[in-house]
């Protein structure tokens, strides 16, 4: 018998656009890691390997691997599952060791956000705790950029990039008339203001936002109206950045649609067209416009930077998970401020699972409603690239299993 | 004095991705052109026109003439006038007649929809009527493709190609997990579902839509509702494209504002958030997604086929004006089927003002909520190819008025 451990990758929460790109950093290295056996992922997250989907990939699916680094979603399905405390419920946690010993699973990386985070963590102190010798890393993913301890996260550059580029795209759209709308554009970001802040960064082509929004400043319904008509006022029109998750100075957000997801998040949605909707009585035209889920999907437009450092931080977990480490989250940190470099190293999981990482006040402008400089050169490096795609008939050809 | 007559193009309607790419053909084309003298561009369209505001491009300008391929919106400026009937009232076209004679302008290229043909129209005949030598070409422009005589107009390509991009990648998201939702995606379309039936080519990829709704097709509540439960039994989740405009058999639309814009058409909005709401009761989960300003702004994802055919457009227009024809728009005839083939034509402008091109039922599935291969075959080349763009620290670098 082999004395060589099965790798397992699994993906979890809401995919980014550069997800599969750590899904293919982690398949290459593993691939060619002597340690390792075979790699297995499985169908959607831990939810999938509860009830023992897994699986290792095709000979097709290894010859398309490449297509990974193009392709949206979690190509391996993903879930919002939530393990139970093992103290108090250890069913899960069993049959999930179980499919490990029957598969060989030495090692598993698990790919998501704060909440995945908490995943690693309670599996890699269960293995502990029951003397089962399997070794559990989490690799770090989301457009939300609200991990601590990471100068930043897998995913978030393709989002700014994303966010950057149709502000300014729809900015420039929005201006060939001679009087203007106000114009109200929405953004991912629950808790933190990363994504809409990146919208600054279309102030580069001279069609960026005038007033921004994040959820770490409170928001002022009676404030932002004078300040947009001030815009208006000015200019004959405004191009205004905000949150879905802005919230009142009691905390409440501006916006709810009153239901609660798998995690009792308050699912949000519809604060633009409010907004909108506060200019009524005041003659001046409006448009609110959602950028939804592309912000997170367009993969057509991922940040090069990004995407290599998707790639990166799979191949670091793989690197460290045979060093037989376990608990830990790869982290990106900033070596170099100019010319930008970055190095990987590793978290304790806890110091990641279940926590957000806000915008500090030093990334912001709170009396003008905007970011400031630092935040401004702290994102810009971050967007930075564009991989030509590979198409198929006139579409970015995806990578699909077999 | 010389002879040669100057030229003056402008801009008119909602813009399109490429509508810049069509004054890039013109200005390129006419400043080597030498019947020509100046090249003039007006500010606003004919509303610049009436209020003096047209001038020639400065040296730094006609240096950085390529960014107008890769620049969104209308890079002089846009207008939703309408001329009066000068029967009635020439005191607009008096005015334009003297601007007109003051920069000795003989040719005027105008680049717009259906609205603005109307203005070709009108002008030409106006000219015409009072003996001023002054010829007046149409060069057509609108994402919805619904232009009457030609094949196709240009903008139409790239909205097409965005819309499937998108949907594609949105549709790859949203499929990661083991149940789905009922996903309504919200298209551009106030009359023909040209635009909405793109979304059928993101199949290509694996994610395209399994229920599409057009206006041209009167849609039934109850019938939509069952279709989409349908799918969802089958599939546990159901992507959904479809027109703004849908309209219900008595010709109302299913989701409208109130309000009318310049030109007295209704202005729609949100029929994909109305559509989610009728699932309330069902409790399947839904997500409507409104594709918006980027599907005419989208310049960094535009058809390499389409620039191409905006440019020769304008081009052609040019190499018209100067043989002296006037009241007519250039048009797009499609030469060869297999290999796609394009060759460009005239018609008279009144062919084309005012007039409304909608689907063909040979182009559509009525029974099954779907468009047909006819269509498919149709749409496809258009899609095709992509622009590498010239960037400025990871956005795409705008053409800007000096």
């Amino acid at each position: 018998m082999s004395l060589k451990g099965n790798l397992l990758y699994a993906q979890s929460g809401g995919p980014s656009s550069v997800i599969n790109s750590s899904a293919y950093g982690v398949i290459d290295q593993a691939s060619h890691e002597e340690k390792i056996g075979s790699v297995y992922v499985a169908d959607n997250g831990i939810q999938g390997i509860i009830d023992g989907q897994i699986n290792t990939l095709t000979h097709e699916e290894m010859t398309e691997l490449s297509l990974l680094l193009q392709t949206p979603g979690a190509a391996f399905g993903s879930c919002r599952h939530q393990l139970a405390d093992f103290e108090k419920d250890a069913s899960e946690f069993e049959k999930i060791k179980d499919v490990f010993q029957k598969n060989n699973i030495r090692y598993f990386l698990y790919n998501g956000g704060n909440d995945s985070m908490d995943t690693v963590d309670k599996l890699s102190k269960y293995f502990k705790k029951v003397g089962f010798e399997c070794f559990v890393l989490g690799i770090p993913k989301t457009i939300d950029n609200d991990l601590e301890v990471t100068d930043h996260t897998p995913g978030y550059g393709s989002a700014a990039k994303y966010i950057a580029t149709v502000f300014s795209e729809v900015a420039c759209d929005a201006s060939c008339y001679p009087q203007g709308r106000i114009n109200i554009v929405e953004i991912m970001g629950r808790d933190t203001g990363w994504l809409t802040a990146a919208s600054s960064l279309a102030r580069l082509t001279g069609y960026g936002p005038d007033l921004i929004y994040v959820p770490e400043v409170p928001f002022s319904r009676e404030k932002f109206v004078r300040d947009a008509q001030k815009v208006y006022a000015r200019k004959e029109r405004c191009f205004v950045a905000v949150s879905e998750g802005i919230k009142d100075k009691y905390g409440a957000f501006i916006a709810e649609s009153g239901k609660k997801d798998a995690f009792g998040h308050l699912q949000l949605g519809g604060v633009a067209a409010y907004l909108s909707s506060l200019f009524a009585e005041t003659g001046i035209k409006t448009r609110s416009i959602e950028l939804n889920l592309p912000q997170r999907a367009a993969a057509h437009l991922a940040s090069k930077t990004d995407i290599d450092e998707a790639v990166q931080v799979g191949r670091e977990a793989v690197n460290n998970v045979v060093k037989e480490l376990t608990g830990f989250m790869v982290t990106i940190v900033r070596t170099s401020i100019k010319p930008y470099l970055v190095g990987y190293g590793l978290t304790p999981v806890e110091n990641v699972a279940g926590k957000i990482k806000y915008m500090p006040d030093l990334f912001l402008n709170k009396e003008e409603a905007d970011v400031s400089e630092v935040f401004f050169n702290y994102a810009l490096p971050l967007i930075q690239g564009e991989r030509p795609y590979k198409s198929d008939k006139g579409l970015v050809k995806f990578f699909s299993r077999s």
